[in-house]
């Protein structure tokens, strides 16, 4: 089904005969090309694009899929790269000046043409995360007062620049976006009928250069559009952003997502990849916080050493109680977060959200409080473990710690989300992690509470 | 930008004249209308649909967004139930049936049309989890042999009915697919050109139709396609996936996918909509399975009751330890259950991640061992807490414990994504807080273990 072409065989073909390079990559699909570029070292991958048939070159480059473009582009002639850089397209273009280095990004710029330097500038004014970042400035406007006829011909001589023709923006004198028309409207229409006139006459669909990449993308998929306009104030057509855009889009913000709620900086590169120093600067930073958090389990613990000494029997039971606190608030993070992301739920709903938790985490406690329960009192009777004498009361205090912990693991688990929202945070920060260490801190001293409030007079 | 109109005014408008329902939801976009409906109780949205122009009522039930479809049809006469499910897209049909009950999926079967019944039973053989299962039957095909103009007549004719039109397949003589042609391939060939002759000549991706979902999501992400074709053995083109889909099943994965690792089951419904004991099923039955294992701990901490006893000071690290575990194990799980989803790590690579992860799981712990030694050691000479005579072995034993404890973490979350795929299970229910619990045990036995050996005649 996907043909990777075996590595040494390309560097074979390099050595030899570049027309029998050139038939070998024309039977081969750029997503798999890049694929196979993608598994050799910077630059035996940058002699080989070199060597490529330019259109082929051009469009293995346009690959979001072809990893290091920004590396490969500097181990190249300046001269073939910046030919190659103006073939590509405008979103491409700005997505790999990204990520060049300051000092090779002001080289490579100078050597560009005229019209791809403009628009480069213009793309890279707006941060990567938003509709602006991820738009590309070729698209197909056509006046309102054309004829079908006329949009038709126009599509045909210059389609082939344009990352999409399935949707054609009718613009006013101005130059403002009156309304969209797909190719199929268009094909349908009678010939001589005036543009202005066919497909959908409604208010089209755009968003401003600063939304959101996602709520582009959410717009994209809730409408069933093939590309959304950009538009500026005066509903100037900036750019577009297309449909495989958003899906690129969607598939990384999962991985980030996913990422983050593990507890850590999200990678930003394929796993295989990234160097030793980038994963331990990643991970250890928010390990290193958590722990910091963490230390507080020591000193809320320091505060109950004596009952500790007095009935070790508490001991035991610590892991089970705070993790299980831990565990109600990552499942209640989770469904918060996507709740959010998916706009279930919004800032306002935290009452109603809260109030969904509370018999939740109480329904969730008493479940697990009574397996507690019934787990000490068996072990007891068969006498696989001894208690003590007031093995009951022991009992009932494990059994009531873990309905007040769940309990609080998934009220503050939910509502972790909202206040970081509120602090202007990302919520999907929220990680499993975070939420275990909070509730870890308060589970100690939750149970301890309990425990007093039992056992004072026997135990303690 | 999106217009949602208040519930109020659409039953006010259901209970007056039927032309000026028409107008007004002639300007909403089917999505919006969908919105809305989701907010009424199902029969008022029932009576809504049956109200509407039936076009509107078709754009509106072929939404994957109008959430309990299923139900909504429940409410109406059959009648009228039938002639709208003629009327929608072969997939959405199908998905409608599959939330359908066993009793009213037989009583409506009954009532459709030949070519839709035979249609539904022939979509509704495939899993909703496959490619076969969100496939749709309405393509453009042409005869290898038409022209480009031959063929684009045919578009204009039968277009409105496809699901797409900007992929045709070329099909043999013997209804097999030869490849596939863009429409704005089609448009810019010469008009007495023969379609075998145009576009890409190359064998076409297609994919079976048991092929799992998001695999065929992952090709129409990578190869940029606005659809993909599912064929039989023959090579017989039996419906296609489009990129709308896909983006609907990756909305759907993710979601389900950071609830799974926030260590529930999949909700599969809006947070706000499920109902009270749908959640406690979803929730208490992995937080029930997690709490036996993490019973576990209780009986690890049993066999060293005695230590702690003699050493209570060690008990006060114990969440300390162990939740580091836990975090980095989190970490480790959630990078290698996204890299298997981006297929950038297969089940062979196991011994090369292993190699990745010791190293960095050692750097990790060495990283907080240096933290908790320093902690341990500031709060004794800062006076903050006495952590007795030993305090020194006692920071050398939190310290060790902890590179153990996190190298272990990292190295067993990173391994259980690779060890449930082997046994069968889906990678990512590999959640968080089953690593912390795995983690949670064994970082018991590490840490009295080193403690043994370090403490062994000072405290122990």
């Amino acid at each position: 089904m996907t043909s990777v072409l075996p590595t040494p065989d390309l560097l074979y073909l390099l050595a030899g005969d570049p027309a029998e390079l050139a038939e070998t990559v024309a039977g081969i699909q750029s997503a798999d090309l890049a694929d196979t570029l993608n598994r050799l070292p910077p630059e035996a991958a940058g002699k080989v694009i070199s060597a490529l048939p330019f259109d082929v070159a051009v469009q293995v480059l346009d690959q979001p899929e072809l990893d290091r473009r920004a590396e490969l582009f500097e181990t190249m002639d300046t001269a073939v790269a910046s030919t190659l850089i103006e073939a590509m397209s405008a979103d491409q273009q700005a997505e790999i000046f990204r990520q060049l280095g300051k000092v090779e990004r002001a080289r490579l710029i100078k050597t560009l043409d005229q019209p791809t330097r403009e628009v480069l500038t213009f793309l890279l004014q707006y941060p990567p995360n938003t509709a602006g970042g991820i738009m590309t400035t070729e698209f197909v406007g056509v006046p309102a007062r054309w004829t079908v006829d006329e949009s038709l011909r126009y599509i045909n001589r210059v389609g082939r620049a344009k990352e999409t023709v399935y949707a054609i923006f009718v613009l006013d004198d101005a130059g403002g976006l009156m309304h969209v028309v797909s190719l199929r409207e268009l094909i349908q229409a009678e010939r001589s009928q005036i543009v202005a006139l066919v497909g959908d006459q409604r208010d089209p669909l755009s968003v401003g250069p600063l939304v959101d990449r996602e709520d582009a993308a959410r717009l994209i998929s809730k409408y069933n559009l093939l590309a959304i306009p950009v538009v500026d104030e005066k509903k100037h057509v900036m750019g577009i952003v297309t449909v495989d855009d958003v899906i690129d889009t969607l598939l990384e913000e999962l991985t980030e997502d996913v990422q983050k709620f593990g507890g850590m900086e999200a990678l930003d590169a394929p796993y295989m990849q990234i160097s030793f120093w980038s994963m331990i600067k990643k991970r250890g930073g928010w390990l290193s916080a958590l722990f910091l958090g963490e230390m507080l389990t020591a000193t809320a613990m320091g505060y109950f050493e004596h009952e500790i000494s007095k009935a070790v029997v508490l001991a035991l039971f610590i892991p089970l109680i705070i993790s299980s606190g831990g565990n109600s608030g990552s499942q209640a993070t989770s469904l918060i977060i996507r709740a959010m992301a998916l706009r279930e739920v919004t800032l306002r709903d935290w009452w109603r959200v809260a109030m969904r938790e509370l018999p939740t985490g109480l329904a969730l406690g008493v479940l697990l409080g009574i397996v507690g329960l019934l787990r000490i009192l068996l072990w007891q009777k068969l006498g696989f473990y001894d208690y003590g004498t007031h093995f009951i009361l022991v009992a009932a205090t494990i059994s009531c710690s873990l309905i007040g912990v769940v309990t609080f693991g998934s009220l503050a688990g939910s509502m972790l989300p909202f206040l970081l929202r509120r602090l202007g945070f990302d919520p999907a920060s929220a990680s499993a992690p975070f939420v275990a260490t909070m509730v870890d801190v308060t589970g100690i001293i939750i149970y301890f509470s309990v425990a007093y409030v039992i056992l004072r007079g026997t135990l303690l």
